[in-house]
Parts: C-alpha cells; sequence; structure tokens
C-alpha cells in the first residue's frame, strides 16, 4: 500500500508533460514539421554575451559555486530595485526583493507568506495551471474568478466571492493564457479590494517585457504603502532566455520578506549562483536587444490577430504577450480536438480545459496558442493548418 | 495590516542566517581569525575539470539554458539509477529517480507527497532545522522522537509515537547534526515499522559519500517492495561541491514519482541544466578525487574525536560526516553560549537549541560542530579555544 498525501493525489499532473506525451510514437512528418505552439518559453539558447558571462564566472568566481544569500545575491537585488523604480515610479531598496528558483517558486512562496490549507484564494479562470495545482496540492481552495468573454477580470465581481476564508487575490498581466494586459485601473481596483479585506494582492508579471503598454502598467508602488498588500512576482526566464536556469524575484514589503525567507531557506536555500549572475549581466547589457525582442513579439501579436481574424469560425479572446486564446468552431471538446491537431495537423497547442475548473463550459470551446517561437510565415503556415481542419 | 499564514509567521527564522548575524558588527580580529564551524557546506569551489565542463556546456550546448524534463535530464537519472545499483544491491531504473533543486526542495517533496495540513510525522531529535521548518510551515505537526544519549533512534520508541494522523518517519543518516552513523539494523526497524503501520520511511542520506563504513549503509534496496515504503534523499553538493547549483536527488517508486513531478513542476519546473551537468560529470569523473575527500573528512573526524576528548568538561556525543555534537560544560544555555563564543572566542558554531524543541533539556546543553572545513591544526585550535573560554 502506497501511502499518499490525498490533496496531491487530486492535483491535475503537469499538462506541459502530458501535452508531450501525445507526440510518443508519431513518426515525424518531412512534408509537414511540427508547429509547437504549446510552451510558454523561448527555444534558443541566450546571447553569447550572457553564455560567456556564465562561463568566464564557472572557471573564474569559486562563490559562483557556493552557497549565497538566501534572498539571493545583492548585486541582483539592487539591480530589480534599480530598474524597478525607473519602470514604475518606485521606491524600492535590495530589501524588498527576493530572488527565486524561478517564477512558479516565487508563486509558491507568495501563497506561502499569506495562506494555509483551509483557506481561500480567488483566481481569475483561466488560470495559469501551475498556480490551480499549488492551491490545489496545499489544500487551499481556488476560487474561480471568471474573466467572461473579454478576458478581463472585474472587482466588482471578486469582491462577491470574498468570504471570512479568503486571503488574497491572484492577477497574471500580460496574462498566462489569455494574453490580455489588464488595465491599470482594473489592477488599482484589486489592489483596493484588496486592501479593504486585509487580503494580499499577488501581482505575477513575468510577461511584463512584453507588454504592449509604453510605460508602467500600473502605479501601486507609488503608493506608500504597497507593501502591506501587494506581492509582485517577475521571471528573468523569458526576457533573458534563461528558463533553465530558474531565476525569478518576488518584490513585497521587508517585513513579508522575513517570511519569505523563511520558505526559501527551506526550499531552496539559495537560487542557482551561475543563474542569478546571467540575470544580472542580461539587465546590465541586454536592454537594446531586449526592446529588440519585445518589438519582434509585438509584429508576432499583429500577424496572429491578423491570421486569426481570416479564419472561418475561429474567434481571437486575447491576444497579448506570448499567448493568443482562441474560440474554436468545432463541437468537440478543446481535450480531444488537441491530442487531434497533433496528428491530423501537426500543431501542438494545449487546450483550454487545462486552464479552467472541470464544467465550465468555456474550457472545451477554447485553445491556448503560444505564439512567441513562431515567426510570421510559421503563424500563416499555422493558419493554414487550423483552417484546413475537418471538423 | 500585513495579512500573514499564521503558520508561517510561527516558523523560526532560517537559523544559519541567524548565526550570520553575530558576526555584524564584529571587527576581525587578526590575531584570532574566525574558526567558521557553523555550516555543513564546503568552502571551496569544485576541482578545474568540472568548473571546465559547466563552462563549456555553458557556451556550446544551448540546452543548457532551456528547460529540461520535470524530473531531471535522463542521464543524470540514469546514472543516479546506476550508482545506486552498485553501491546498495539495488535494481533501480531511471525512473526512479528525481532530481530536485538541492536537497531542502527533495524533503519538501517527499512531504508534499505523503502528508498534508493536520498530519504528523516523527523526526529524530536533536532533528535538521530545515525539515522542522518546513512541517512547521506546512501545518504539519513534527513529532519528536528522542535519540538520547547515544544519538541514535529507536524503532521501538517510535512505535509508540505512532496515531491515526503519523504519515512518515524520517531519518537523517549519517545525521546532521549528531554525525550518528545509523546502524543498519536500525534503519531496517524503521522500514519495516513503517511498512507495518503504512506509513512513509523518508531516509535522507545527504552525506552518504561520508560515511566511514565501506559497503551498503542498508539493505533496504534489496527489498522487492522497498518502493511502497521507502522515500530516499540525496545531495549532489557536498561530494560535488555544488552547493551553489542547487542538484539533489529524491528516489522513490515510480508510482510516487508520478506525484513527485506534480510537486516538482509547481514548485521548480526543472532544476537547473547547469547543475545537473556538472552533477553528471562529477559522478563520471570524480570517483578517485571522492574517495580522497572522504579520507580527508574522516582523518578530519579522527582529530576532532581526540582533540575533544582531551577538552575538560565536553562530552562527544557523536561525530561523523561534517559534525560533532558535544556537551559543553558550562551552566549556561548553548542559545547564550554561542554569541559569546563568536566574541570572546572567535569560534561560530550552532547552539543545540537550532536542533531542538523548545523546553528539551538537551538543546541548552549541547553544540554542533561542523568541522568539515578545518584542518588538523585548525581543530587543534579549536580545542583550545574551546578550552581557554570561561565560564
Amino acid at each position: 500500500m502506497l501511502p499518499l498525501n490525498p490533496d496531491l493525489a487530486a492535483t491535475f499532473r503537469p499538462p506541459v508533460m502530458e501535452a508531450r506525451r501525445w507526440l510518443q510514437g508519431l513518426a515525424p512528418n518531412p512534408d509537414r514539421p511540427l508547429i509547437n505552439v504549446s510552451q510558454a518559453a523561448p527555444v534558443d539558447p541566450p546571447p553569447e554575451g550572457l553564455r560567456r558571462a556564465i562561463a568566464e564566472a564557472a572557471l573564474d568566481r569559486p562563490e559562483a559555486h557556493l552557497y549565497g544569500p538566501v534572498l539571493g545575491n545583492g548585486e541582483l537585488r539592487e539591480a530589480v530595485a534599480a530598474e524597478w523604480n525607473r519602470a514604475y515610479g518606485a521606491s524600492l531598496t535590495a530589501g524588498n526583493v527576493a530572488i527565486t528558483q524561478g517564477c512558479n517558486q516565487a508563486f509558491c512562496a507568495a501563497i506561502a507568506s499569506v495562506a494555509r490549507a483551509g483557506d481561500e484564494v480567488i483566481i481569475p479562470v483561466p488560470w495559469y495551471f501551475n498556480h490551480k495545482m499549488w492551491l490545489d496540492m496545499q489544500g487551499i481552495g481556488a476560487v474561480p474568478l471568471s474573466c467572461g468573454q473579454g478576458m478581463v477580470p472585474d472587482p466588482q465581481a471578486a469582491a462577491a466571492l470574498i468570504t471570512p476564508r479568503t486571503r488574497a487575490l491572484v492577477l497574471v498581466s500580460p496574462n498566462n493564457p489569455s494574453g490580455a494586459e489588464y488595465p491599470a485601473e482594473v489592477v488599482r481596483g484589486f489592489f483596493d479590494l484588496a486592501r479593504q479585506h486585509g487580503l494580499a494582492l499577488i501581482l505575477d508579471e513575468t510577461y511584463r517585457d512584453f507588454d504592449s503598454r509604453d510605460g508602467a502598467p500600473h502605479d501601486l508602488f507609488a503608493d506608500p504603502d504597497w507593501g502591506d498588500t501587494l506581492i509582485q512576482l517577475y521571471s528573468f526566464s523569458k526576457a533573458y532566455r534563461l528558463t533553465g536556469h530558474r531565476v525569478g524575484a518576488l518584490v513585497a514589503g521587508v517585513e513579508r520578506q522575513v517570511e519569505v525567507e523563511k520558505v526559501l531557506d527551506t526550499l531552496a536555500i539559495c537560487a542557482s549562483q551561475l543563474g542569478q549572475i546571467g540575470a544580472l549581466w542580461g539587465m546590465g547589457n541586454l536592454g537594446d536587444w531586449l526592446a529588440g525582442e519585445r518589438a519582434e513579439i509585438l509584429r508576432r501579436r499583429e500577424a496572429m490577430t491578423r491570421a486569426m481574424a481570416g479564419l472561418d469560425g475561429w474567434r481571437l479572446k486575447g491576444c497579448g504577450a506570448y499567448f493568443a486564446w482562441a474560440e474554436h468552431p468545432f463541437t468537440e471538446s478543446s481535450a480531444t480536438l488537441a491530442p487531434r491537431l497533433v496528428r491530423e495537423a501537426g500543431v501542438l497547442l494545449l487546450p483550454g480545459t487545462m486552464f479552467m475548473p472541470e464544467g465550465d463550459a468555456d474550457g472545451p470551446r477554447h485553445v491556448r496558442i503560444a505564439f512567441a517561437n513562431v515567426n510570421g510565415e510559421g503563424i500563416a503556415a499555422l493558419a493554414d493548418r487550423l483552417a484546413a481542419l475537418r471538423p
């Protein structure tokens, strides 16, 4: 008999790993190479300068192989504070910044800092599946907040879901999976709601570097008491192509960081030193390169929007950062459509059912297309294949 | 008002970070350089070949910067399985091995796989503090099992602590903090007890490479049904000096790894690729070097044992791997003795109170000396300083 935690046993399996299993046993088709729009991750390594910076540190800097401070290396924490002060008009210090082993872990630490088993957290649907998984395995109720068809959640609707057990509200902007960029006043509305009820607002800005808007996406850091309410999350993985190094950040009030330090000490001890060195090098040297990356993503977003507009029966509900969220025209569920797309169209995408509660009618009707790795030509080919798919 | 998780707020702060704070504001004394026996970690970088292997991968292998499989890279998982089969007479496959972001995370994942808030886990005292911290912040009861004065826990005594809420027994061998190497029959006794009651046995073998005994330290993997009961943990950090890369392993039955994959996907996505590459290189190339490292640690253990025997009033209770666990001769608590040792003797060690429940009489009477980084001369100097300390 295998003793298991029933909360974990009831948690769904990692969707990306499940989608990879659809490829098993499938012969490659040279006439129709796979178009993989399943994962929200760069497929190319970082620029050579960054790779060289990591290699040199590995050879020459002994501390690159040894434990560092639990909350991260001082230089990187200071660089994040300085860049955030510039970008958000904030007044952060290094003490407001924790470096984590990737942004998923930042979310886990943020939740651990505010909620325990039996509590509730409100998350907009469609959700980012690892958020839902963490809440499930922790025995914390994930209370779904519908985004409706406009893909932007409404603070008023969230207010109606608050109970005495609610501990936090979660937002992801730009959103994974919908691509929606939440307007500053909506983010502010959630912040005010959280403050009014003594809740935390966890704001995941993993995709902030690819936001189409110029200037700060919200003004929350300008609030002198932001640290009592806001926990902001960030990932270095997307901007600098460091997914394999696992470096993220959690920005919060200094008092909360005392609690976060306990979590990170126990889960991590510290984030990878070479990853931190790479992230710092990227922040100091890849500003222009990153601006070019963003411009390219925004061009692909335009191409995606045009391509979907020309597709009979498909409706684009959201498009931004790395993602399009689209309603498909078929009667079957996205849960069976997605593996069929692999077999019949050579397209790997994730079904809406992976991002929504069972029983939500929108899950079966939608798919997520992570288009960031596909250029204009590829997006046209993707649209052709979707158009040719039989019902 | 800062909303906080009360379980986390009640968790103690990271002991190693607290001990570092004792050094703040202390002027360095050139006549008496600090002897730091506080941390269980190498202070030198890995051998040059390993550093070069990491540097070359950073430059030339694109996949070293990108996401890998959640449970770890296939080659490393296979290498662990092969080495364990050799060392333990086991019949593992790569499917039994998960690679984690360090061994602390392996413990968190092991616990998450078997217990949830409100459950109980039995841990011998003195404990490894990060184990206790994870249980506390998860709302899982850490039930202390006294090791008495011999530092080896007794399965019979553990049996008396089992309740309907018990989910797992935890062992660390060689032990942190006591240095005790648990006899194979004791480990087997805990395994049988766990199986009899449908519990998991979590066996942390972080320090296995420095065990003084030749041959397998236990025979549990020879049991055809080991995977229903045993979860074994390992760290690459100590053997190959990779603390800053965060690479550990969790060995379990394939069914349990399905659950572990959910945890690691959510907490980690994957372990650092460069760390995994370094660990694999170390396993393939540093066998002889590691044997030399072990021999040196065993020499220091001998020196430590001799030095303590000559110290008036001190009693060595356990000594092995990186650690000595010693009773001091003073009336004051180790909690005040330890910071006083920094100021008055230039010695940084951790007080027994960090490893035991409040109120346990043994905590104030003992200290942990992590001697691995101190050579014979340093150990003699350490003994001199302890001998000279006024009451």
